[in-house]
């Protein structure tokens, strides 16, 4: 069992402080922490899966006593505050009432989370993605499909931004990531793991669709606007999302899902579970 | 040619009335209009596949030169004003200096979109979607992957909302769309379209990649919380998309875009053009 929870009722309580102002710390950053906000979020901070350590939980007391199993075996000091308690430490309105500070603890090498071959391996490069939604959804894809890795450049935003977290349904606190190492590129970085590169671009001339699918695969994906630069679209196989004429335009990370689940797929890497019904089409 | 542009420099003139107080009036509606926002989105607006007419066009002056070829073929007035005229007309801070008043005209029939046996047809369905974002890029992903219509039941989103529009990347300009009529449901209406109704849910047996394509198909999507009605889910073909083991997590507008592409890819509706690379794997 951690800890009994305590009550504050202060918002000035110095045990809060991690939580104060929070849409100001999310433009400066948080040394090495991040938010946490909501049940199934929390449940997955501290579930067996989770890549980070809380360092608190802050909760709206009529919350503890559905949390009360998720939090039992875990060490952090557990706060319970009325949300307006809440919406005054934070400077906005707090309606679900869970919060958690957790520890990002160090950043892992690009190279941890792939398994070796002759290991089947799926990765998931975002190259400048600037946009927290579209990040955090990426991270939600590569979860939902089961990709070992996302790996970052050094212009893609932070899978640990508050935003981020939220929009990926809590995946950037379980699914393993690492930013390119400075000075690789994802050419030499997909040597190095031993991955085929894959670019996905609408201009590629490759569909999804007809590729074999390779056993170890790295899908680099950049922004909606610039895309990817040409020495990469050069250097890797370039791949298209086959689509309608006339409204060739997909949201990235609803891009990197479609190519996820294929590659996926291919992989045999999904649950297959269950009995195919073969009725009538 | 349209008329010859007019500047306004007085955010109280009456002919920017229908751009005032942009905000309190996403709430309380436009009275059978609707704003668009963009560059891209006007073009779709002002376009050949645009289901909509323009009412007026609002542009920063510097916008004019790159717009006038969009603008020329167009009836309705094109105002030109300041950024900052802009921004106190509509009561929030314009950066990108282009917009438009469009008008929605008559609601479309159900049946109206949808081509008649033989023909194969894609329709999606989205049932109770409260979420802007998820409906905006529901129908991006409809237009991207060629889906004939989109049909909404009452509980779902306005699609000409102006968030909704511009996640959408102005597909709710060009794709077709109608509500779900009074009293019927989605197995009587896919009956009366002779569609074979395809409800996702996580909960389904049969695999999405195990699926035999059907020619004529609705693929019926829910909100990600309740998920379908269980009559929806007991009469129509429940179809799960694979995912990894324990993240079983997916963004509504994803899986809608997943559920498109396979169903689509399967009726032979995408473009297929292009040489296919056959290097190796």
């Amino acid at each position: 069992m951690g800890p009994a929870p305590e009550t504050v009722t202060d918002p000035g309580d110095p045990r809060l402080d991690p939580y104060t102002r929070m849409r100001e710390r999310d433009l400066v950053g948080r040394a090495g922490r991040f938010v946490v906000e909501g049940e199934v979020t929390l449940r997955l901070l501290l579930g067996p899966r989770s890549r980070f350590r809380a360092e608190s939980i802050l909760l709206a007391p009529e919350r503890w006593p559905g949390l009360a199993d998720a939090v039992a075996a875990c060490p952090a000091p557990v706060y319970l505050a009325a949300k307006a308690v809440m919406s005054a430490v934070t400077g906005f309105p707090i309606h679900r009432g869970v919060l958690a500070i957790g520890v990002r603890g160090g950043e892992l090498d690009a190279a941890a989370p792939v398994p070796p071959r002759p290991a089947p391996a799926l990765v998931l490069g975002l190259a400048g993605l600037t946009n927290h939604d579209n990040v955090g959804a990426a991270f939600r894809n590569a979860a939902a499909f089961g990709a070992d890795a996302v790996l970052l450049d050094a212009e893609s935003c932070d899978p640990l931004y508050r935003k981020s977290i939220r929009v990926s349904a809590g995946a950037a606190l379980i699914q393993p990531f690492a930013r390119l190492p400075a000075g690789q590129d994802w050419l030499r970085l997909a040597q190095t793991l031993d991955l085929q590169p894959l670019a996905f671009s609408p201009g590629a001339v490759e569909p999804l669709d007809a590729l074999a699918v390779p056993a170890r695969a790295l899908l680099i994906l950049g922004t909606e606007g610039p895309g990817l630069d040409p020495a990469t679209l050069a250097g890797a196989r370039p791949i298209r999302i086959p689509m309608a004429a006339g409204f060739d335009s997909l949201n990235v990370a609803t891009a990197a899902g479609i190519a996820l689940h294929a590659i996926a797929r291919g992989q045999g890497r999904l649950d297959r579970a269950g009995t195919v019904r073969t009725g009538p089409a």
